[in-house]
């Protein structure tokens, strides 16, 4: 039988917690940073790759696998863990995000969401009972409610008609999650775009139906991060401290930082391997960007003490040319000494909470990005 | 002091042969393929995973990285191996063929060859001295001395004009080599086309102005593989048995075979990862088009036995998806798998000479490709 899902709180510090989530396929350490793996593939970059930078869980999308390769399709050769060979922890969203920011035609009702596939035209609908089904169908670990989720900045009354029509594909949500496999986490989302008072009944309503966990949504939409962070500050109070508190799509390492500091457990986000596929490399003196002409003769690596190889092996005269050549190796080494660099950010998080001094970890870390920016290296 | 470059024949199975190519940055056990690292690196693929596979020994384009990032910024980074951390044998070509593949405005004089760059338009010059000049600052283990190439079919007139031509900037590269760094090693290269006659004066020619191994070039451009083989097996003997011999730009695992049984030592081609990338995978079962429909549910590795982790651990289903959605994960493991296969195959060629079983070997070998084509595995 799989172990129950759980959530272990292991250290405070502040609002700031780390801990550990227990999975069916594994333990996740909290604060965590899942790489986005949308097509059953972190973009560019090997199984390997992904599992040596540190991650210990993966996210796939939904909307994405749902089409291609179909996820009836995936649960005939064995689940998506099976499928792309991850034996390790995966969450998988509800699809709802994607049907909002890729597919041109989409009309959303009580039902749910139909939209025009952004692969063959094919209307697809979309219910919070099909988004659950989907997702038991691919076997996901943490499994996400449909939501709709509005662009900021809109309109108070749009921002609370989609927090409570989600509120209302929460609940089905639930109730079509019942019987899944044993083991396997529903996590809700607060819904209340920039409006504090919005956020708050959204979180209460959700934690009165009861997750095993509860994400902030619809946030990294637009709006800036001031506005960001002060709505993860007020909701994730209002969220109980035994269950993890995810922060979907967010974001770059400052993001992270803070809204570790505000109390949140769990990231996702492409910029990894996004940027690093666009030469933008993260790294502890900050971020760098490998295509400018100065890196053209400069013999240092990103990072010598970097625990990812390619940060260490590579000089960025070296880095610089696969770029200018067109190399995809270059993108696909950036892409893994970003995904080093998230990971490492997060245990040294994790470390500074149970060391009681994440303010000063947070705070060391971002003056490291800036002081030497002159020369980017000690 | 750099050790000496040399050749040892270890084995002979008829006219096959094995033995060990030594250089200052290591040993090439032969026959050997060397995979192609056009712009200082293996299309989407680690060097890691190159080494991996097999390979003693990449090629580098001499074309390709005296337009960018340009022969003397290489070697201001200290050279080659250096800056794409490869510290194993490397072979860089002369240019020449390239010239001819991919410069549209080209001009061949007796001083050399003036073309115009496909990155920039900038007329370049590039005479035998500047080639052996270029390979000098590149650091490259063997040098290629710069020769023309024309495609065949053409005519015999031509075709002695290019093959003497390409003698006389032999002998300007023998020249221009004099004083080249110890342990390094400049190659000569048979042209001659499909005329049998003009290959062996050109064989006897380089022969006499002395060479540390010798390539038959100015083949695999057009002709069929009968008429290549046929100018292999009788070009082969016409070099001096105690240096290596190199057929260049060649070819499938069915050539490679073949010519490996007429005497050569040493290959360089595309194929394994050109093909990777558009998903066609070399097997010991034949070729798999792993982008044909019938692969969608098919849970089977490419080959659960294969040496190469990318072979045993994904299902032909995952592979499948990749490539139908777009994710270039799917053409860097395709171009893993064939560098392996490629690595093989060679390594199968070496033992099997060593124990004088070749022919069997070869013929075994082609067997399996063809035998269960039905069901691609055993």
């Amino acid at each position: 039988m799989a172990n129950p899902f759980s959530f272990r709180l292991l250290a405070t510090d502040g609002t700031a917690r780390s801990g550990e989530i227990a999975t069916a396929h594994g333990l996740v350490r909290t604060p965590a940073f899942m790489p986005v793996g949308t097509q059953a593939a972190i973009k560019g970059v090997h199984h390997d790759d992904v599992r040596a930078s540190g991650a210990d869980i993966l996210l796939g999308n939904t909307y994405h696998l749902m089409l291609r390769p179909g996820a009836e399709r995936v649960a005939a050769l064995g689940g998506l863990h099976a499928f792309m060979n991850w034996p390790h922890p995966i969450l998988t969203d509800s699809g709802g995000f994607q049907v909002m920011s890729l597919s041109a035609l989409r009309k959303v009702a009580e039902m749910g969401v139909t939209f025009r596939s952004h692969i063959d035209g094919a209307m697809v609908e979309l219910t919070p009972e099909r988004a659950i089904e989907v997702q038991n169908l691919l076997g996901s670990d943490i499994a996400m409610q449909l939501d709709e989720c509005v662009s900021l900045p809109a309109e108070r009354g749009e921002i609370e008609r989609a927090m409570q029509l989600s509120l209302r594909w929460a609940e089905r949500c639930k109730r079509a999650f019942e019987g899944a496999a044993p083991g396997r986490a529903l996590f809700g989302i607060v819904q209340g775009g920039d409006d504090q008072s919005l956020r708050e009944a959204s979180a209460r309503a959700l934690v009165g139906i009861g997750f095993d966990g509860y994400a902030i949504g619809g946030l990294a939409v637009g709006e800036t991060q001031d506005v960001m962070l002060n709505i993860v500050g007020g909701t994730a109070p209002a969220l109980p401290a035994d269950r993890p508190r995810y922060l979907m799509g967010v974001g770059t390492p400052a993001d992270l930082l803070e809204a570790v500091a505000r109390g949140i457990d769990m990231f996702d986000c492409v910029l990894p391997t996004r940027n690093g596929r666009h030469g933008l490399a993260f790294t502890r003196f900050g971020p760098v960007n490998i295509k400018n002409a100065h890196h053209a003769e400069d013999l240092r690596p990103l990072d010598p003490e970097s625990r990812c190889p390619a940060a260490r092996d590579f000089s960025r005269a070296y880095l610089h040319h696969l770029f200018k050549a067109g190399e995809a190796l270059g993108g696909t080494l950036l892409s893994v000494v970003n995904l080093f660099y998230y990971q490492d950010l997060m245990a040294g998080a994790r470390a500074a909470i149970a060391a009681g001094q994440f303010a000063d970890y947070a705070a060391q870390t971002k003056d490291q990005w800036t002081a030497k920016r002159d020369q980017r290296m000690p």
